[in-house]
Formats: structure tokens, sequence, C-alpha cells
């Protein structure tokens, strides 16, 4: 058998699937590896979490997404490392030679060194965190149903999201919509005056890389759901039984959910100064590493510069560098050059609950009402597959007319309370 | 506040729930327990575990599901135990004392004191049971991709079903038709001939419980999907590479789900010749225990004489002696006496894959595409909610149309392979 490139592609997210599609009709063996055997959609992760979507909605297997790509082979493995010399990627189940190295591995939570913070907390980067803060939400108020003390209730009814990007504005507001709306109905003994949910962020707004305009528009929408906003406040510590901010304020809580921050991660061993902010890999301006042209970093993983400035962690950011990487290698095989990497910027969006969004489109900036048409649209535009789409768009539809998240189901295979 | 009698249900399956229904224009405060927050739709349980349905199409929190009934009061709890003499149900929670006690507390699997069997099979009875057979059977394919050895790729690719009831029968057709119609676009390096379920029975047909011709038809139906069946053999022994049958067969397996028994399982602490088969409490004509008229028992717990037979192990059985024990409990706080409680058979029904099911209603015997219209109808009819009505028949009508059984996701939260 004539032996073809082989390009090793690490992660099936948003970057290395848009690789693996752009390489469809190239004359290459493509293996795409990752942890998981599904592609995670994860801008709705926090719908999972605050019950509105199933876990299938915003999952959908690798192999069925890639089934059309004929030289494509799928590989459920962690990847441990990458040996750049001998062009070898080792991964928990085998090693792989490569020709050509797409690292997309995505970010991580980023606990900025707080092990209080990885051990009491969660994050919500992942389906089993999603289902595990699904889970402990709805243990928590039947936990108060049982509780006679007034201050061990209040504090199993705070739910404290720190950090004030799109992922806890968007998760918070999920919150306060699930608290005002939903669990009413099925926790009657429970007065809800005792229910909150705080959102803790470090800087002086929310959603701080939006217009100032905006994230007066998104707080005033939060607020308006029952969300408390704390700005200018980092936490300090965390226990058992609440955080402590800076300043000492103390709250009571036995859920406090991590969305502070983010963090490349790759398989790469480089030196500190190869890193840039986040931990993301320095790339040149054709998303490759120094010295190393067959390496390509894309997405959260990679650091790449345009206009003065690092391009942020997004989805389009990761889609956009697939297929560029994918038309370079196609490029290459034929001997020709290609121009730099060009990210066009498509516009950023947060929803803040039901009918409302923020969305900001180059000079253009949005909210309310037809922001969430947007972002509604957006999103379906993107989720991978048919039957997802319409799944979400049912879901959406369900709980727009009936102020429902149907999906309250605390499943814990530990028999974890 | 007038103390009101107080009637504890022990389980939110379809006996504790038509027991509540019943019981809600009846002057009683009611508690309802379950260690679950949902209540599951059993007989659909095997669909999650072949990746047809989500969790959610087939479970709903109890809550909800009583929320219209103003005299209901829902704990989340593991029972421990009942004290007879005091009135009084021990939970992980809290004490309960009762006027009326209602045991709906169903069925577990029944491994036959095997630990074996316990320890190296999987039952198919509550939802991490049937997600982690989902997990499992995908994860056998992802290493099937991986090894090279003829033998163990076999063993991986063998799935064997202990018990041919109609859950083990269900069970081996979705999984024919997963691996006759889904997984092979998946799973392209894989030879399919490798692939095989083995549905084994100690009897000497399968669904005895159906009349010996529906027996054969759903047996050729299962054959053609490729299932072998294996008749008239017990399992000696298994251990982690495959099972030993009685005569000797060995059949090399990392996989074995375990349908072959339930035995019923109660709080209540009683002597031996106070149960039934399976382990079964034996009641009186009004479903209560000797000498405590005030404790019912119902559903897949009780042994219930009628016509020299104890009732089967059904949803109807339990439904109808939920809704019993409410008109007894009524009637009894009038002063008024109730007639002894009487089963009417409905019928019973099994689906063996797409477009084929035999029912059995009276002396009719149904089988083919015309049992499984019926068989799809009572199913929709019974599944309780609307939206788990209108998200099932979604499922059905798209893996009807496409062949597909979408929800193809291996989430396991330790990482588990």
């Amino acid at each position: 058998m004539a032996q073809r490139p082989h390009v090793v592609i690490v992660g099936a997210g948003f970057g290395g699937l848009a690789a693996t599609r752009a390489l469809r009709q190239v004359n290459v063996d493509v293996t795409i590896v990752d942890r998981n055997n599904y592609h995670l959609f994860q801008p709705l992760l926090y719908q999972v979490a605050s019950g509105l979507l199933d876990p299938s909605a915003i999952a959908s297997p690798v192999r069925t997404i890639v089934r059309r790509n004929r030289n494509v082979n799928v590989l459920r493995a962690e990847v441990t490392g990458v040996d750049l010399a001998k062009r070898r990627v080792t991964t928990s189940v085998e090693t792989l030679e490569y020709d050509y190295l797409v690292i997309a591995s995505g970010s991580v939570t980023d606990y900025f060194g707080s092990e209080d913070a990885r051990q009491r907390s969660t994050g919500l980067k992942d389906l089993s965190e999603a289902l595990s803060l699904r889970s402990r939400l709805l243990g928590c108020f039947e936990r108060a149903t049982l509780t006679t003390d007034a201050d061990a209730r209040r504090r199993l009814l705070t739910f404290a999201v720190v950090g004030a990007g799109p992922t806890g504005v968007e998760y918070s507001g999920a919150l306060g919509e699930l608290i005002k709306h939903v669990l009413p109905k099925d926790y009657r003994s429970i007065d809800f005056a005792d229910v909150s949910v705080v959102l803790i962020e470090a800087g002086d707004r929310i959603l701080a890389s939006f217009a100032p305009r905006l994230s007066r528009l998104a707080a005033h929408t939060l607020e308006q759901k029952g969300v408390r906003i704390v700005l200018r406040k980092s936490v300090r510590s965390i226990d058992d039984n609440g955080i402590v901010l800076d300043g000492g304020e103390r709250i009571e809580t036995h859920t406090v959910v991590w969305t502070a921050g983010v963090r490349a991660a790759t398989p790469l061993d480089m030196d500190r100064d190869a890193l840039g902010r986040s931990g993301r890999v320095k790339v040149t301006p054709s998303l490759t590493i120094a010295d190393h042209p067959e390496v390509f970093v894309i997405g959260d993983a990679a650091a790449f510069e345009q206009a003065g400035a690092v391009i942020p962690m997004l989805a389009p950011v990761a889609i956009q560098g697939g297929k560029y990487v994918g038309a370079v290698i196609a490029a290459r095989l034929k001997g020709e050059s290609s121009p730099a990497f060009r990210y066009h910027d498509k516009g950023t969006m947060a929803t803040v609950g039901r009918g409302a969004a923020v969305a900001q489109i180059g000079p253009i900036h949005i909210n309310g009402l037809i922001g969430w048409f947007i972002w509604i649209f957006v999103h379906l535009l993107y989720l991978v597959g048919f039957r997802n789409r319409a799944l979400a768009l049912w879901s959406w539809a369900w709980n727009y007319v009936f102020w429902d998240r149907p999906v309250r189901l605390i499943i814990t295979p530990s028999g974890d309370r």
C-alpha cells in the first residue's frame, strides 16, 4: 500500500473537526484523536447543567460526524505526549507517527493555582461536570426540604458562580430562570426568598469583552432574574460551607461554580517563553510552531496575534483555524505556498436568558429579544448534525412556551447525594 | 393544624404513583418516598442501554408528576426499615410515622446467589445500569478497533444476554439492530462477521410467558437479526473473559447482561413463610399483610393469588394495585368496606425490534408489524408526561426512518473504559 502523508489531529472540538473536514478531498490519511467518543458543543453546556438539554442534544459521536470522510480514522485515546524530533504522538493506547500534526486540544478550567478552588468548586467545561452540577443543584433543593435550620437551608439554596465571562453570565441567567419559574412548582415547601444566585467578578463589569453598554444591559437583565452581581471582588478562599471574598465578605454556600478562567491544554512540552497568556502556544503567521512547519496549533490552544492583540478563545476562531490548516496542508502537497492566517471576526454574543441576549457584530451592538433570536439562529447553525439541531430547537420551543426546564434528573452512579 | 391520616408510599414506580393519584381527592396527607428523584419507565430501559433513547425520555421528576396533588409530599430517601408495631418507616434521612403504609418497592435483579454473576455481569433495572451498558458496549467496539489479536477482538465483540424473558429478548433484539444497521457505518475497520449477540435461556423456549407460537415467531425474528439463541442451558460460571454453560460450552465475552430473574425488594422484615416465590410478600385479598390491615403491598413486591396462580410482575398489575389501595383507604375513612382486589389482565407484549412485536390479549395472539404498532401505542399511552411521549415518539420515528440509534455517547464519570 502506498504511504500517503499521515495527518494526526489532536482533539475533536470545533477546530479538529474543521481541519478533518477540510482534508476530506486531500490525498492524506487522517487520524483524529480525542479522549471522548463524542464532539461536544461547548457553548450550550450550561444548558445541560441547568436542566434544559439532554447530553445527547449537544454531543454527537465523532465517528458519526466524520462517517463520510473516507480518509479519516478515529482514535478514542488520551494523548500523553509529542516527540517533535521523531514526529510521534504517544497516546494511552498506541503511538502514532505523523507527517503533519494539528494540535486542536482546546482549553481546560484555570483555577489559577488554587487547590481550594479546584477541590471545592465545579468547572463547566465537560459533560460530566455539567451533569454533576445539575445533580448537585437539585440535590441541594432536596436537602433543603429536609432541614429545619434556617441558616443551613439558606446555605443549601445559595449558588455562587465565580467569573462573569459568557459562561458565568449564561449559567447564572439560566439558574435565575430555573429558580424563578420552574422549581417553585416542584418545591412548594421551600420559601424562595431563601434562594439566591450570586455572580462574582474580579473585574469592574460583567462580559468585559463586550461594549460597556451591552455589559450594563446584560447586568440589568440578570438582576431582573434575581441574580446578585458582585464586582471588583476576587475569591480569597473556599471551604465546605462557603467562600470568602477579598475584603472579608463571606458567602455561605455549598455550590460554587468556577468559570473564572481557562487555560490552554496541549500535549506539547514547550519552554515557558514559547507560551503566551493562558498557556496558549505562540504560533507563526501560518499557525505553526517555531522550527516545525509540520506542527500546527489552532483554536484555544494557540496564541495567534492579529492587529496587535491575541485573538480570543472562541469557536469561530477554532473553526477558521481548522479550515486554514487543511488548506495549507493541501497546498504544501502540491508544492504551493499559502498566505498567512487571518481571523475574520464574525462577532460575539452571549445570552442572559429567555428572550434576552447581547450581540456585538463589528460596530453593531444588539440586545434583547432580537439579540436572542440571532443567538438561537447562530447556535442552531453551528450545532452538529440535524438531529441535535431539531432536538435543541424542540427543547427551546418547549422552554419558551412552558417556562420549563424538563431534564431535572439526579443521576449519580456512585449514589452520591 | 388538624391531623389528617398519614399515608406513606414506598416507591415512585407505577404502583406508588397510581396510589398517589388515587388519593388525590382523599382527605389524607401522602408522603411518597423513593431513592431517586425520578419515576422510571422501566419497560423502555433497554432502549437507553441500546442508544435509542435519552435517559430523560423515560424518566420524569417525581415532584413534577405529582405537582398537582396538593396533599403529597415527596421525600428522596432510601427506606431502611419498617417498624410494624410502632407504625414507623425509617429512611436514610428521617423517620416517618404512618397511619397507612403502601409498599410499592418493586423488584431488583436476582442473581440467584451467584457472586460471579453479581460482580461480572450487568443487570438492566435502573438508569445507571443502562448507561453503563451503553458505554461498555461502545467501549468494546472502540477497543476492538485497536487490537490485532483475532481472538481478543471476537471476545470484545461478543455480547451475551442471560435470560430470555421480555427484557432479555427486547435487549438482544435491540442489540441485533444496532449491530446490523447502525454501527457498521461508524466502525468501518471492524469485520462485522466477528460481532455476535448470544441469548442464553435455561428454559426450553424464549418468552415462556407467551403462547408457544408467539415464542417461535419471536425466536425466528431474533435469529433474522443475527441473534444466536441457546436454549436449555444455564450459566455455570462467569469469569473476566467469558462464561461457561452447563454442559461445558464456553462463550468468550467481556459483556454479560443479566436478565435471568428478578426478586421483590421490600423494606419489610418478614418470616420466610410470609414470602412467596421471588421473595414477593404474600398478601390478603385486600392486598394487605396478615394482622396489619393498614399495611398494603402492591406490584412486583406482592404475591397475590388469583385463579390459582400468582399474578405476574407487570406494570399494569402495579397500576391496578395502586388504584385499588387508594380506593380502599378512601372507603375506610368513610367507614365503608371494599371488595377484594381483582386483576384485570389487559394482555402482555414484547417487542423484538423494528416493526416486530408479539402481543397476547386474552385469546388473541398478534405478531409482526401490527403487534409492533399496538406495542408503540400502548407504551406511549403509559409514558408519563407529554414531553416524554413526544420525545420518545420522535426518537422512534427517527429510528424507523433512518435506522439510527443516535445516543451513542460513552460518558463515564470515572474515566473507566
